[in-house]
């Protein structure tokens, strides 16, 4: 089972005291020859180095939230209040490792026991003008957990570690309910006494939260089977500065807007997310993992559309680009590489695409019953079946991104991903145009690329950028890339500008664009309606 | 293909001057045995007969609504209000019989062109304060299109009917977007040459129209296959006071709240839907429907739960309770109901649970291998093969409720359904306790349920309930009844108060107990981001 990572954060996912991912030579000789010359970049800076200002929190606030939670779960500890400065972006990295460029440092940690104390906490923080930062995993990769004041007279960290108990399950309707601060790993551990799983594997999985999971309508590497999170929200609980909002008594319903899907994607600024009730499904059997190489993204592009569109996606399906084959081609050992680049080279495969498939069932006979037919339309369309190691070694490193992005800026490289989807038919034209952008913006990148999520009307797009350093320093070298991508897909628009990272501070200037001046409108209306004087997480989601 | 009914509501699902459905003389003897004697009630009463206030739209408000529309597109005449004088409901048709109870009728009906002139018009209904009915099919049972003035100078029904184009079709992705005017048959016919369906099948198919449906969260027959309209959905355009309001760029996002699930269900009381993209499929090959019996109403749910929970459901699948299966093998001639009988009393079922199922594929050999796992499970369960009798009666009798109704009403029956939805672990309870609440409130009813859409967290229960008259009047009577079953669902919540049908007028007073005081809350403040004034659909879905 996986481990649950520590969630303090020091300027890198990997863990303090473990090893950090290893590059090896052949990969940093292939970098080099791609990006030019590598660098240093400036080690993490340990705490000392780091500006904190003096906590603004008024005494008068921190003896009321000590009412609440007891006094030694309100911290104005240097340390504590450090762990909860900023997500895990690029930029939140590159800020641990250049002081210089301003941390967001909330003025205290508040660490409620379960939802009556979370709920009394927003009445206090409301009463003493208080800004309210609800920190899960602390997993942001768009600003969603940076401590912003905003206008208030102080801003606090609200950790919901101690929110970490499955509080019910329903067997027969397949319903867990589990409280915000339960984490992937610790979800698993809870609900398989019961014979149940999430299914729900994101990339953050290690550290991200229920909660967390539910506020930034997260998908799961496994979403063409179990879903999208919001799919698996059945219902909610938050606590908001104007009451208790439960939403959630039916599968389906017709009582008017779903109002599940306004607290679902809400990134704490229409409430603080405290328990999500969730489908869950049976531990699976079998989990069978296997790649094929498909000739060519256009085509392979259409190949997963059409199993999409016909029932037939594994439940992890996931199809690199061939700069992105490429470089697992050139990188991973454990493929044999050179003798698969000249089986495929035999068998004409001029522009290879690597296809991941994951299936989960009860038993290795329903795995192959309902492996067939896919398998049937791949032969079809020509893919060559690579067989159970590309399949293995994607799930073994499944989770290990992020821990190379840290050995990557070690070597001072501008390594980040941005996401989006669209429809099929935008599908091509999105993805030129965002790679023509982020080539555009940077000299020598690589830009790999991969679908990972397909749904019947269109697909997601997950774009690696690797690059040398520039002129521009690093902070503005990416804000100047993610801007054009971002512009590019706010254009029309021709995609979402995020699929499943959300919006935070970094997409905030691009929602409009995407549910319309009237769209922010009602998203204002609904935030004054639950939180009347703009406590909860200032800055983001709404500018 | 099924004929589109003229709209034109004159007190009766069935049309003017088509014959009224035939009640069997057996079937008159069995509910005069079952409710006690029949009597008649009052006949349709001609437009003659009824109440008509004079209009009182603004000369103002007119004029301009003419600088929009056209003068010959806006009318006060006498009959077209009279048409758009509320909805289908059991209360609507007892007021067409029973004058003096009094019906709500508009004081204009302007038929803009087009989604600009919609919202042209909202803009002068906005300047002249005159509320907005947004009129469909007029088919809603929950008051949805009553012409309510709320405190508005006058009030118009705004007739979708010439919004009535396929706007274009997305073949690579799968979406057609559709005027919101266009109704169920149409939407097919105009869908055809493009070699797609919706698949969405809803009892009032033949009269609802596309933004009706969208507004309504409408649940088709063939749910569990294609998916309730909601998931069909992938993008609105909508008019409001406030500007136009467009929606869905992708097929999934993570930017923010999925503001379509606040548009979709919104009942006319956001805005007006006046165009919907909405994901379709390849016309079916085949459609097999067949029907099945199962002993006994918890061992048949027990077979639908775990038919949903392990993803082997039919496209249509519709399972009656003793009571339903009775009357079915009771009146439905074309069984052959006493051979029936015999046959299931040699197989010794003492509790017949029909189970309708009915299936959509590319081919009979698709069908078939589709269908092989459930109908093992089924068989496992005990049930017993009826073959495709019941399930083409069904078919053939899937619209006819409406007008069965309305023979009903001329024997001066009480006949009104109701629905909801629960998790699986609930419905007993809920089952329990609504046939309770009916029974309690009537003398000698008979109550019917059927379970229409299942779902992994839960099912949906409709209610049918047939009694004679008693000395509160047709519409205390029902009023009485329904309170109290809707009383007994909210108590908890124990469901839904509607899976499908709506809130309008008639489901309001219960939306609290659903969402909650913040939920309320909310949805008052997204009304007045889009509708500052309140113009839109006066006293629906919000008090």
């Amino acid at each position: 089972m996986t481990e649950i990572l520590d969630h303090r954060l020091r300027g890198a996912w990997t863990p303090e005291g473990a090893a950090a991912a290893h590059l090896p030579d052949k990969a940093v000789r292939w970098l080099t020859q791609r990006i030019g010359p590598l660098g240093a970049d400036a080690p993490v800076a340990p705490d000392s180095a780091l500006a904190v200002p003096d906590s603004r929190l008024p005494s008068g606030a921190r003896a009321a939230l000590a009412g609440v939670v007891g006094a030694e779960q309100v911290t104005t500890d240097r340390a504590e209040r450090l762990d909860r400065a900023g997500g895990l972006s690029y930029l939140d990295l590159l800020r641990r490792r250049h002081p210089a460029s301003g941390l967001s440092v909330p003025d205290a940690v508040v660490l409620p026991a379960d939802p009556a104390e979370v709920q009394r906490v927003l009445e206090v923080c409301a009463a003493h003008d208080v800004g309210v930062v609800p920190f899960g995993g602390g997993t942001s990769v768009v600003g969603g957990v940076a401590a912003l004041r905003g206008d208030k007279a102080a801003v606090v960290a609200l950790d919901l570690e101690r929110l970490d108990r499955l509080v019910s399950v329903d067997p027969e309707s397949r319903i867990a309910v589990l409280q915000a601060g339960v984490r992937g790993p610790e979800a698993e551990r809870l609900l398989a006494p019961h014979g149940f799983t999430l299914g729900h594997v994101p990339q953050s999985f290690e550290r991200a939260t229920i909660g967390g999971l539910a506020a930034t309508r997260s998908a799961g590497q496994a979403s063409a089977g179990y879903g999208r999170f919001e799919d698996m929200v059945t219902g909610v609980r938050l606590a908001t500065p104007s009451g208790e909002w439960r939403l959630g008594v039916a599968p389906a319903s017709a009582a008017g807007p779903d109002l599940r899907h306004l607290a679902v994607g809400s990134e704490g600024a229409l409430g603080v997310i405290t328990e999500v009730a969730v489908r869950v499904r049976p531990v699976p059997g079998v989990r069978r993992f296997e790649g094929f190489v498909v000739d060519g993204w256009e085509r392979a592009v259409g190949v997963v559309r059409a199993l999409a569109q016909d029932g037939l996606l594994a439940d992890v399906t996931r199809l690199s680009d061939v700069d992105e084959t490429g470089v697992s081609l050139a990188l991973n050992a454990g493929w044999k590489a050179a003798a698969l680049r000249a089986y495929l080279a035999a068998r004409r495969v001029a522009e290879p695409c690597l296809l991941v498939l994951g299936w989960d069932g009860p038993s290795a006979r329903a795995v192959a019953a309902r492996r067939r037919e896919t398998v049937r339309r791949l032969r079809a369309a020509g893919a060559v079946a690579l067989g159970a190691g590309p399949g293995e070694a994607w799930r073994r490193g499944r989770f290990s991104g992020p821990r190379q992005r840290d050995a990557l800026l070690d070597l001072g490289v501008c390594v980040e991903t941005l996401e989006t989807a669209a429809y099929w038919s935008r599908l091509p034209e999105l993805y030129a145009r965002v790679r023509a952008a982020l080539r555009g913006a940077l000299a020598r990148p690589v830009v790999m690329c991969h679908l990972s999520h397909a749904y019947e009307t269109g697909a997601s797009l997950y774009f690696t950028v690797l690059a040398a350093r520039d002129g521009a320093g690093p902070i503005g070298q990416w804000e100047r890339a993610k801007a054009a991508a971002c512009a590019t897909i706010a254009d029309g628009p021709l995609g979402t500008v995020s699929h499943h990272h959300g919006v935070g501070v970094d997409h905030a200037p691009y929602l409009g664009a995407e549910v319309g001046e009237v769209g922010l409108s009602v998203l204002a209306a609904a935030k004054r309606a639950v939180d009347p004087t703009g406590i909860l997480n200032p800055g983001k989601l709404l500018r």
